[in-house]
């Protein structure tokens, strides 16, 4: 196995050759544009590892890859129109910079392109692997559309909450790996498993993304600390808090999350004091931990070479301690 | 073969069986909402047809037309989003009836939902179906995209918007019917045949279609008659008018072309007699003839039995005959 920025070099200069801007060009310019912006890779990147994981070759799982690193722009693309959003990575969102109809638009035409990689597999394996994305794209879409109920919901539940995150975030992490088993032709039964591996790293990666929204280091996280909780998201770290608090206290936590004050460090102070107190932040780092641990019993349980185990613990481990 | 009304039965009674209202309820409900709104389901009950012209089985082929009619359904959402369009076969649209996001999520939804629909059947017709639907959904997103780019441009030519209105609405016949050849396991010669009628019967449909805009008959016409003049679109008949009309009169119909009077009725009149006095109205009933003629003798080309090639030719003529 290879390390992960050669993973993700040989990704970057795979797109490439595959991003060209042919004509109707308002189509095709905002896809060159999103796939541009930069990001981890980490779904592509996953997906060439597991196909060396599984003593596969990460070449043929180059289509694979692009396939799902489309198909997750195209989320963010519509994300971005439905969370009218004006910022992706610094850079204006899609429909910011052109306009509703290309946002869209394009992203309906990756969604369709990101099909289109699969066709150069033989058939059994085009049809097994556009099977698994037609499953998770659904599958995102709905996380997407429970998450929008949730905004105006506020008897959400911690486990709705996870069965979100999972839908929208974690199954497509799940199939990226499982996308490089696939193709590396391990057994039904390793490919499903390298799919839990995933999908609870997903769920881990999503939940440190919360507490990292409330607890990051302003220096290294990317975006502004205390995000969710000026826009009243809530996540997991806001829901075991009020499960957590006294009646009177819980109260006010509701009141908090239903103003948009002017000035919000105040109101950032105040509720990340009671996500301290409360013992929700240990709780939420605790959960963090179980769902990597999840992750890591599953890899133990393969029959694979060690020195691969070790690449993609090590992989799980420096995931789930970023400060970014 | 049966007769239309009764594929369009069988269609009809299949779909019901097919949509089924799942959680989250906001993603499915407006999928059931347009799919329950009616229209003349042409493009399924050719995919039908086509499969027992072909002496195949059309109930093997209501996989494939489901995956068609949903597709088309998808693609009448997120267009009514970008034409701002508030009804639909006198119903409200589905961002009017719920709103933006919804309109653009349970679209996305239904694309991946057409996907699945394939999976019914074995890999390698999967594969050739899937490959045929991801290349013509591309055709059709770049035929919108044509489609958006011409309203901003006074410099369209002819061949350019045959160009468009093949991709944004001929190719999808086309595909339509080589689904059924392809599930009746046609030769590709056949199949390609089929697709090649199917395209410009399209053609012939879509031109059709301009011309009842501007002289069907009021009363049994389902649109506003003159609707395509008040909203200045550049249609077939106008740009033929515009090429035949002197340059006094053609910068009179641009000038038409930029405004949008209170009052229509003067507007429309002015421009449906430099229709017709400029032969442009002749020459776009002569160019449906063509197409028309065009699919007639692809149809004569192939060796298939008389009966059923007489009923297909019977349906296509009847499509250019009527008057809604």
């Amino acid at each position: 196995m290879l390390s992960i920025s050669d993973y993700r070099d040989l990704f970057l200069s795979h797109l490439q050759q595959e991003i060209i801007v042919r004509d109707p060009k308002n189509l095709y310019q905002p896809m060159d544009y999103i796939l541009n912006l930069g990001g981890k890779r980490l779904r592509p990147v996953l997906t060439l590892m597991t196909a060396d994981f599984f003593s596969g070759n990460h070449q043929d799982a180059l289509k694979a890859a692009t396939a799902i690193e489309i198909f997750h722009n195209f989320s963010l693309v519509h994300d971005d129109i439905m969370d009218d959003a004006p910022l992706r990575r610094g850079k204006q969102t899609v429909h910011e910079k052109w306009d509703l109809n290309t946002g869209i638009l394009s992203g309906d035409a990756m969604l369709i392109v990101a099909y289109q990689f699969f066709e150069n597999y033989p058939a059994e394996t085009f049809q097994e692997l556009a099977k698994l994305f037609s499953k998770t794209a659904i599958e995102v879409c709905e996380g997407q559309q429970y998450d929008i109920d949730f905004e105006t919901r506020d008897d959400v539940q911690i486990d709705e909450y996870l069965k979100m995150i999972t839908y929208k975030t974690a199954v497509l992490v799940g199939a990226a790996m499982k996308m490089g088993a696939i193709v590396a032709d391990a057994s039904k039964q390793e490919a499903n498993a390298i799919y839990d591996f995933g999908l609870n790293l997903g769920i881990a990666f999503q939940l440190m993304d919360d507490y990292l929204d409330a607890f990051g280091d302003p220096n290294t996280f990317g975006k502004q600390v205390g995000g969710d909780i000026i826009e009243n998201k809530k996540t997991f770290l806001y829901l075991k808090t009020l499960e957590n608090l006294s009646e009177d206290q819980s109260m006010q936590l509701r009141h908090l999350f239903s103003i948009t004050p002017e000035d919000t460090s105040d109101k950032i102070k105040v509720v990340k004091d009671f996500m301290i107190s409360s013992g929700a932040a240990d709780q939420t780092q605790k959960e963090i931990e179980f769902y990597t641990q999840k992750a890591l019993e599953i890899l133990d349980g393969l029959s694979v070479e060690h020195t691969n185990k070790n690449i993609l613990r090590d992989f799980a481990i420096s995931l789930m301690n970023r400060e970014i």
